[in-house]
């Protein structure tokens, strides 16, 4: 079926991350085409209504590809250089480490993404269109992004109702290592541990209570997909793991000398952290919009983006409008009220001008 | 106020545990007296209707020991030795660690508990009478315990809603190093790490997803509880660390070296464990009890439902019904119909007389 006149969009692979995708273009009224390598899967994504169609989609001027990070870099430069497709198409994808694509592909109008929301769900059965409300949805652009594609994919991106946050590849990866892949890694360890215990005393796991729970429930994720992860992001999860063990080396002697100052030290660090814990969706009450005109030069919209980020600062919608005279526009962000005066003047510091509308 | 008739417990700490279990009894029938070396918080657990009264509690046949770690051995000890109360009462206690106290009780008619509920809310307020319905109750029985007060205390129990899983104070210590203080003290040192990273870069915590805040949410609990469970369960937590530096280290060496087969296992066999948790607080449809005509044997029912726990079986109720002739008596449990006849067979191995009756 085509819908006349609806913005249109490819999405790669719809597995969960795809057809989540996919439900949620359409819910807002975009027309998406799937292309999926497994023709099951593919038949699965039209027969469940998250996509409205199957095919190459070639009418697409923007595409998200969400499959395997090992196969992404191929089918985003593919996208890029096929013949037929509009020359203004935006690729965006979702892989969980940014730099060895964004190195690979290296092209302006691609975009690495990596959206942080999960499901205990897999496949296209557990897509869901409202997976991305709240979420925080990474962007990494570069020097060399052209910023007309990084405002279409982050426009969209805010429209599926998640944050965006800009940051480099390396940066994220680095990041992500550290609230994500050693966590991750972490619980996988203390389960096997625990399994291994059990082996010798079948009570064992009849003591796990809520919080052996919580803490290993990732661990019942997806294992085949973490091969790839820990290759592609080995460095900074190494660094993260030898921090870790040092850290644990550190409250081992704690424990064993019965440092019980130091114990209540550590114990009480963590709970004010964890209880300052930004809740992920929440948006305050008061919002205040940022006017910038962009000048003519590459680079700049991943610049204010990634200074909102390195000052926590949450976008809650961005817009682009262009002038007709080329490349040159006016960048609106939506920010917080308590927010906006401290990014007006980072803006400014870097010699831009910058005017604030506080939002009723 | 006096209900006659009713059955008479004693609640010594009236916080979360002391105010959940008082508020517990009372709703089964029990008269509750409160007793708390904080005037207020004893004032509260009034106010809140989790005691029927405050006072020494002198007719109570059970006392309940609901205070912190290190003060429960002299507590135990005074209520067991107090002029005025009856000869025949028993007393508990719910430490994390089991084996400091019931070393230093070593009284016939204290058992060590250990109930394995949590709860974010901490303090009298967030006193919630059915916290223990579905969750694992560990007791610690040893050869010296009075079989009438274990049974006692099982009774009890159970009839909170709660599982009893029996066990040796030092495996019991042993195993809750493993699912239970090691988790939580990752969980803190993660959450540090990552409160640490954030100072250098403000967009750390906004990438913390499910799954992070999943495996850090123990770490926002009472932090002043752990320089106690460090200092009496420290041989079992520096085992369990430097089990976890271990596995950790090897870990890391896969990442470094790219071992993808070996990460791939080690994911696998996490995932496949964590799907095999038990879940807790399910109870098979079909149960059967199991009757046990008990010899005049220190330590006898101890051994039974040690047998159980060894045997990874739940015990869904536990009753003894004793001889008027003397300390002779049958006890009765109530287990799982798939499990009866595994449970019968290693009772009978020990060469004890057991039957079992499928319940419709």
């Amino acid at each position: 079926m085509t819908t006349t006149g609806a913005r249109r969009a490819l999405v790669v692979g719809t597995g969960l991350i795809g057809g989540s995708l996919g439900g949620a273009l359409r819910t807002r009224g975009w027309h998406v085409t799937g292309l999926d390598a497994d023709p099951a899967r593919a038949a699965r994504a039209l027969e469940l209504g998250v996509v409205d169609e199957l095919g190459p989609g070639l009418d697409a001027t923007i595409a998200f590809v969400a499959v395997p990070a090992g196969d992404a870099p191929g089918i985003v430069g593919t996208l890029l250089g096929e013949p037929g497709r509009p020359d203004d198409l935006v690729v965006t994808d979702v892989s969980g480490v940014k730099s060895p694509v964004v190195e690979a592909v290296r092209h302006p109008r691609f975009v690495g993404g990596h959206p942080m929301a999960g499901s205990e769900q897999s496949g296209t059965e557990g897509a869901d269109p409202e997976l991305f409300v709240g979420a925080t949805w990474v962007l990494t652009p570069t020097l060399e992004t052209d910023p007309a594609a990084y405002a279409a994919v982050a426009e969209v991106v805010v429209s599926l109702g998640a944050d965006v946050v800009a940051l480099s590849p390396a940066d994220h990866d680095r990041l992500v290592a550290v609230v994500s892949h050693v966590p991750h890694l972490v619980a996988a360890t203390l389960m096997n541990a625990a399994a291994e215990g059990a082996k010798a005393d079948g009570a064992l796991l009849r003591l796990a209570a809520g919080g052996f729970r919580d803490m290993t429930r990732v661990a019942a994720g997806q294992p085949n997909i973490w091969p790839d992860i820990c290759a592609e992001n080995a460095r900074a999860i190494v660094a993260g793991l030898d921090r870790l063990l040092s850290d644990l080396g550190a409250l081992r002697d704690k424990v064993a000398r019965a440092d019980r100052a130091g114990l209540l030290h550590l114990l009480e660090s963590a709970s004010t952290a964890r209880r300052a814990l930004p809740s992920s969706g929440t948006r305050p009450d008061h919002l205040a919009e940022l006017r910038v005109p962009i000048p003519d030069r590459q680079g700049v919209l991943a610049e204010f983006t990634g200074l909102a980020s390195g000052l926590d600062i949450n976008i809650y919608d961005l817009t682009i409008a262009h002038s007709t005279e080329g490349p040159r526009g006016v960048l609106t962000l939506l920010v917080g009220q308590d927010e906006a005066d401290r990014l007006r003047k980072a803006i400014e510091d870097r010699g831009h001008f910058c005017t604030v509308i506080e939002l009723a």
